[in-house]
């Protein structure tokens, strides 16, 4: 760990995997593709929680929990999800270990499963099965529940918080008695996660739906935010799914109408996870390491007493408390670092790769000049702040630093942000510059296919209307040459 | 559901289901054993979660997140871990599914696992396999982590939230550099639990250690708080386990301590579950359905406007809304319950049966009077209450609510505690009373094992010091007739 941070610009994927196991957010654990998230990943990740539940929770939507078992038999129901996730499912077979005397540890052969389990890939297979028993009538919709979980999903290539095999994630799953009402429901929570990764994360997304190659298994339509990271490349961020009445159908959960007639449910979800962790790196952070937006940051502010004499140590102190009280009563999460054993230089690095935003640094003529000496991570400015009225400052810096990163977040995106009209140019602006591309698509999953093979780059949504109002005119697709009713958005992704 | 709730005296253990189903608490799953846990299930344990995690932040704890599975081979390094848990363990062998023309959906073959993994069953084996990671020098100690988590031990018989095959929980394990320190850090949360107990559930607790036939396989010291129910049955409610050097030993950590030796590190572990959820129910709870301590509950107060013109209803919602603003104001969690199409009668009783710890009433004179009709779940005691003061009124009587239920469920216990000194009076008491027993024991694992067998009670612990001064006084054990030590606490238990 004493070596230091690979660069961006040497080795984008090294930087992400060093920032990640120099600011201690994570790491592998002895089960291949598994993860350990450390405290201040999990910090990271309570704060995300918190904010997410408090939306959740006041668009009407109550928290659950279902089993992590799912009966095998359940992922065949609907044809489409069974194909998706077969073949990334945990199998449960047996119900015991024994030792046996030539073997050692072994799955007891008695202890056989009549009918093996998976571990959820996703639940909606085990929540629609009891919304069936608990839902008869329009009196009973909607059902609007959540839950926050563990999910496996066996992938082959696994990296920090931005693919592996356990995940952690919150998937809404509600049940409606039309389509209209589930479609908004479907979109509502779309624009819960677009609020959630501006305001929160300062990472800006562009709203859209998937192409049908890109849907969720089992979906009608999958909507997704969709954010760009610094080395040029795309990264879904959430997904919200119209599930129409396909799991209705499989589960067999009807209700009667307003009319005394049965009919279908509508169903929708809606799922972000731990994943999120690895875009806020990958959106914000530079070659010092981490750097956070101050509403999810664990510690917003972080202060090092600096003293040499015993006396000086005392009045130094005692001011670092009185600074913490009156931190703390402005609602700032601030800490004081006061260990012993460690030279300033070395905290201000630690604290400096680990992404908290506002840095104090305290001496004995700090305290008796009235100042402070403050560093912000973002631009890593140095200045001396007055103690006078400090707190007031310090929730002003907290908030500029929070829209500051959202800004050049944005302008960042909006510099790699290309229209584009022919191939040629789509395939060297891929390879030269990366980003965002807005070009002319047939629609059709044969010339998707085609691009995908030729230059790795997917279409990523077709944005929501009025995201581009220029972009939504007919034109030519410059690969097929066929009609295109729009242009829409490609990027290589994550 | 439109069946009523078994009486306590008719069939308790059936009484206690129908206050879970009935109170839509959670429900079975499709798969064996487990639950589902409904919303206001999981809002009780979402106020039970926050409690606790302020009380163990307030300590010194983090909180993490260690990996779902474990290697097969971990569990067999500590060699009592593996003989308690081998035979309950779910074993993932298959990383797939596969669609077989004749069998249907398999796990592929082609997909077994070269090391079988287990669903954890509690994390010490994976969290030490890291922690020997981590912990090199002095410096690196204490590590005291907490994680929330699932966790599944295979069950054969289940009861909702009491004994499931999966349930929720947190599990502390923390790392120290002396023995005192782990054996303070073990009674250091014993007593948060105690008073988690006592103060949020108004479940009084006796603090004791285990026999060692009741031990955590693989501690030294396995601290339990032990609730009695209102059958006469106890039922542990939370564990806090003095791990010696044990885990170390088997995953090879060790500190270099201020003397530059190397030393092996000194453990605890400690959790609580879902399983508290079931004390809660029997503790507080009546044939009419559940009771909750107000600091824990959902909703404290429900309000249901009654109206009957279209006149009335809008005096009466807008004097309801009024209410709620000044109680929420207040810091009190309100719900109102205006929905058309079910009457005031059946409302009532459903959060009677719901256990809201307060319900209001507002009729159109209720408005001109400048009262409420207010009722009280845990004594069903119902009163005119005035507007004027509502929230200050309501504030007291919560509180006053909370320390009757402690209350209760305290004289209960005491009158249901005796000190029994021949075998005789403890069998007759056991079949008659119930309750706990205090009753001298020679310490013996024989003895112990007799009087299981012969009369199912345990001994539920050998309370902390202090807990009963008479009892900590040499004394002869009835049933073997040795010299004992000291009175120890015996009841049948859950």
């Amino acid at each position: 760990m004493a070596d230091a941070i690979t660069p961006r610009q040497n080795d984008y994927s090294q930087w992400y995997l060093d920032v990640v196991r120099h600011a201690k957010l994570a790491d592998y654990s002895p089960v291949r593709g598994c993860m350990i998230i450390r405290p201040t990943g999990y910090a990271l990740w309570e704060n995300m929680q918190r904010a997410l539940d408090d939306m959740f929770k006041a668009t009407g939507h109550e928290n659950v929990y279902f089993p992590l078992f799912i009966p095998q038999s359940f992922m065949a129901r609907e044809a489409e999800h069974v194909e998706g996730f077969a073949k990334e499912c945990a199998v449960i077979t047996h119900s015991r270990l024994k030792l046996d005397p030539e073997l050692g540890l072994i799955a007891d052969p008695d202890s056989k499963l009549d009918e093996n389990l998976v571990v959820r890939p996703t639940s909606e297979t085990i929540m629609w099965d009891t919304y069936a028993k608990w839902i008869q009538s329009w009196r009973d919709l909607p059902l609007k529940y959540n839950q926050w979980a563990n999910v496996v999903r066996w992938e082959m290539r696994t990296r920090l918080f931005l693919r592996t095999m356990e995940f952690l994630w919150q998937e809404g799953h509600t049940a409606h008695a039309t389509r209209d009402e589930a479609v908004a429901e479907t979109l509502q929570m779309l624009n819960v996660y677009a609020t959630f990764a501006e305001e929160w994360m300062a990472m800006p997304v562009i709203k859209g739906v998937k192409s049908a190659s890109e849907r969720f298994a089992g979906a009608v339509d999958t909507y997704c935010i969709e954010a760009l990271m610094q080395d040029g490349k795309a990264l879904q961020a959430g997904t919200s799914h119209f599930l129409g009445q396909n799991f209705a159908k499989a589960f067999d959960c009807q209700f009667q109408n307003r009319d005394n007639e049965l009919e279908y449910v509508w169903a929708t979800s809606w799922g972000v996870s731990t994943r999120l962790i690895g875009a806020l790196i990958m959106v914000h952070s530079d070659d010092q390491g981490l750097v956070l937006p101050p509403r999810l940051a664990p510690t917003q502010v972080v202060l090092i007493p600096i003293h040499r004499s015993e006396e000086d140590r005392k009045a130094v102190v005692e001011e670092a408390q009185a600074i913490r009280e009156e931190l703390q009563a402005a609602g700032i999460r601030i800490r004081i670092d006061d260990r012993e054993g460690y030279r300033p230089g070395w905290k201000f690095n630690e604290y400096e790769v680990q992404g908290v935003p506002i840095r104090l640094a305290l001496g004995p003529r700090d305290v008796s000049n009235g100042t402070v000496e403050l560093a912000r991570r973002d631009t890593r400015e140095k200045s001396s702040a007055s103690r006078e009225g400090l707190a007031e400052h310090i929730v002003t810096l907290l908030d500029a630093i929070q829209s500051g990163l959202y800004d050049r977040a944005l302008a960042y995106r909006e510099a790699n942000t290309r229209v584009v009209d022919d191939y040629d140019t789509f395939k060297r602006v891929l390879d030269e510059e990366g980003g965002f591309i807005r070009m002319h698509w047939d629609g059709t999953p044969e010339t998707e296919a085609r691009i995908k093979e030729e230059t790795k780059a997917t279409v990523r949504c077709i944005p929501v209307e009025g995201t581009w109002p220029d972009d939504e005119v007919p034109g030519v697709d410059p690969v097929s040459g066929a009609p295109s009713e729009r242009r829409v958005l490609f990027a290589r992704a994550y």
